[in-house]
């Protein structure tokens, strides 16, 4: 057996960061642009976009910096502190990952090292 | 903000043991039977009776001792190996916990400490 988990951030009770933003986020910085991120992950530009300005409200930061028409038809880029939220919500993930395998192991592998 | 998880374990990519079985394990032993108990979930004694035996198979592990009939109506009872299933995620679950909320302060709340 092995542990599986699903995490996120909340505050009052409404989710502000999770593996959903996390993704599109990412998606964001590699394609530069929500409308590839958005078909990337098979979502509509709407809801993408939505998801974005509500998670910006709810952390109360800027998480895109958009650029609107030109040659290039247009783009978005991830403000500091969103590719900051990133990185660490990343490595959080990568610890929490690791220390529920060494607590799986020790209540359900070897209880008697714990 | 604060973590929230859910978490769950997995054999071979089929759920073995979460929340679910937890919480419906944990009304036999309380209420003494698996339909008293499905009722209190609000779930159907069909539902209830399919998810232990599911959860049984998998674990290959007998749960529960059922009691047919008598003049009490029949009931369930855990047994040894279902309660000691039910202690060990119940602090699995309370250490991950704490060490999310600690993984979580170390991230985000003061990072220059971590």
């Amino acid at each position: 057996m092995q542990v599986r988990f699903k995490l996120w951030l909340e505050e009052g009770g409404e989710q502000v960061f999770g593996e959903g933003i996390y993704e599109l986020l990412l998606a964001v910085e590699r394609l530069g642009s929500i409308n590839q991120a958005a078909r990337f992950l098979h979502m509509s530009y709407r809801q993408a976009w939505g998801h974005i300005q509500k998670t910006e409200r709810r952390l109360g930061v800027k998480l895109l910096v958009r650029q609107v028409g030109g040659p290039a038809g247009g783009g978005a880029r991830l403000t500091p502190e969103a590719e900051d939220m990133l990185r660490r919500y990343h490595s959080f993930c990568l610890d929490v990952g690791k220390s529920l395998n060494d607590l799986y192991a020790r209540h359900f592998i070897h209880p008697a090292d714990g």
